[in-house]
């Protein structure tokens, strides 16, 4: 095995000169015992500073002219980050996504990863220099500038790995590793040593925010192994493993939870073969990921549809509908903006039985209202009122005593 | 004649995003009778501010680095002005150097331009969008990212038009043209509504900043008209024409001076055949411009060899001058960074006599001592004290009646 492996540090983790010195620290430590290949988000804030600019010129600028602008904070953190490794007597190049070919679909704000030149990465490596990668950025096969959503930066990250055969890709972040729920909200949440890859694709999947959904999925189709940890504090982090190496499982291993969300419900849809796919074909073109989609069982030939997406996606979305309202007859659309998504996670759950009707009593007895229930083997995720939210991850967190 | 004009916009035109607005409407008009392409500088200040990032990790960051940093600031403006014509209902597309193939040779911060895909240029043209290029990027044949020195963008501009057969290529500036001389010193300078090609790179030259002087002679060598004008006023600002149209030029027709000057004077160098050479070979090679050089006639088979260079090189051409001691035997190098430049430039000088004794005899009447002449055929160079310069410039700005 190599023992190269990939570090990707966040626009936290570089937010500034003076953290771009501690993390080019890090790398200098890792590269004494192992070869090393660097990712980079933007410094803090710099993403968001060049939104701000493009939206003088209106609320929806151009998606092409976007993706070139707000790619830039990365262009500017790798060859920050190269002069200070460079200051500490390290070699190392600074390569944007166009330099190691990192090409992509040409959806621009939401590209999907196609290839990268691994081959131009390992020569870099050969030549005892540290590379490092704009996280984030892609290129279309025309050349021209995409990215890959916010977050995208771990994505890259993972690919790179996958593709240059890295024996672990390294996420830095703010945070010590994975907690069994958002410490913020309760307080006795616990850090996990390790973690599966399914448990955690469910628990990104839903919001932990940690770690991008994308980057999970990448790990998992190429089996790599991720950890989590701080680039603030030591510590050992969160290993996402690739197999289920513990004995037994905990019957439920976190609580993720989302609020950033809306659910759509198409009310009185003929319950007709192909009605899904008809709705749900032309978000899916339009780039957008649904999380939560119920149907449920019909009555006098119609049912209602109901699925969720990030708030961001609203006004794609009943643009999409609007544009399918022949095709797809329903009654009525009820958009609501007001909800929170909480979910449990756990290998366990799948052989054991109880975890969701233990869930609904516990928050019932608490006066938390479900709206939506959607199960999985690993997952059961639970649609409720947004005020609601807090009271029920610490309810759960309690219930499931997750802080032991 | 192609009715293609190249429109650049200097980095105070572009300062703010409102400036950005004001800038999309001046193309937007010249869109109605014109072909245009667009060059843009970097919003002003912004190449300021990641050059100070940069000062974190040391004062000699690896220019590799520094070039992939700073030429983010015209991928940003670049992608804004297109957003802001978009606005105004134009196409427009932003264009990286890398996009258009803007091939360099490898001399960070100071690359020089071999070739650009005008090819590419033309299509998006053809397709009725106007091309936002950034200016004063390049890239290497290997891919990366390098910088053709300050005001690099003026050279681009001028390249692209040489390239795509422009008619015109429009430098915006925040001045109204050129002038007799800097109006900050002399009150009553006054604008040339045509300056010849040459005039206008002794000028260029010796400091008269509105335009650069490698854009000058590109657009000498390729026959491009440039026009000087004010991207913040009305007005047709200054020709700089191919020919020598006026049937009697004036005497003198501007003064130039440049302070950011270091004098090196070789003193007691063996005056032997190939000492010029070996002198400033190694410091070509080094890419540094070298200004005047002035030797004189020997004494004892010993000379003095001075030249100029801009302030910033100082360190290079010390370093050189070290490397290059076994070769040249000298007695002493002799170091001056308090002196300035001032010239006398003028088609008509070539066929009058006297023009350099009347300037020597005004200047000694008010006490200017002249350190170094040197002269061509159409300018006069004097070098003095620094402290000197603003009453030299207006001492003949007066004499050769050029406020009138």
């Amino acid at each position: 095995m190599s023992d190269i492996i990939v570090q990707k540090f966040g626009g936290t983790s570089v937010g500034s000169v003076e953290r771009i010195d501690a993390v080019a620290e890090i790398i200098k430590n890792a590269s004494i015992s192992n070869q090393v290949i660097v990712v980079v988000s933007a410094m803090g804030g710099e993403t968001n500073k060049l939104i701000e600019l493009s939206k003088h010129f209106g609320e929806n600028p151009n998606k092409r002219e976007f993706d070139a602008l707000v790619s830039t904070g990365e262009t500017v953190s790798s060859a920050l980050l190269a002069m200070a490794l460079h200051s500490k007597g390290i070699k190392a190049k600074s390569y944007s996504a166009s330099q190691i070919s990192m090409k992509t679909t040409d959806s621009y704000s939401k590209a999907k990863i196609l290839d990268v030149n691994a081959d131009k990465i390992l020569e870099v490596v050969k030549d005892n220099t540290i590379p490092i990668i704009t996280g984030f950025q892609g290129v279309t096969e025309g050349g021209d500038v995409t990215t890959l959503g916010r977050g995208g930066s771990d994505t890259t990250a993972v690919a790179i790995a996958a593709q240059v055969g890295a024996m672990r890709c390294d996420i830095y972040t703010d945070v010590d590793g994975i907690y069994t729920t958002d410490p913020k909200i309760v307080s006795n949440a616990k850090k996990l040593d390790s973690i599966t890859m399914e448990e955690m694709l469910e628990l990104a999947g839903q919001g932990a925010k940690v770690i991008q959904t994308r980057a999970v999925e990448f790990a998992n189709k190429y089996n790599v192994p991720v950890r989590v940890l701080s680039s603030f504090n030591d510590g050992k982090g969160t290993l996402i493993s690739l197999k289920d190496e513990s004995m037994e499982n905990a019957l439920v291993s976190g609580i993720a939870f989302q609020k950033d969300q809306i659910k759509f419900t198409l009310h009185g849809v003929g319950d007709i073969p192909g009605t899904a796919f008809k709705i749900l074909g032309p978000i899916s073109d339009a780039e957008i990921e649904v999380d939560v989609i119920v149907q449920n069982v019909s009555v006098d030939g119609k049912t209602d549809f109901t699925f969720t997406v990030s708030s961001e996606d609203q006004e794609t979305v009943i643009r999409v509908l609007e544009s399918i309202k022949k095709e797809v007859d329903y009654r009525e659309l009820i958009v609501d903006s007001n909800i929170a998504k909480v979910s449990l996670v756990g290998v366990g759950m799948r052989s054991q039985a109880g975890v969701a009707s233990k869930a609904f009593k516990a928050l019932s007895e608490n006066n938390v209202n479900i709206q939506i229930i959607c199960t999985s083997e690993i997952k059961i995720t639970m649609v409720i009122d947004e005020q609601l939210i807090d009271k029920a991850v610490s309810v759960l967190h309690k219930e499931f005593e997750l802080e032991k």
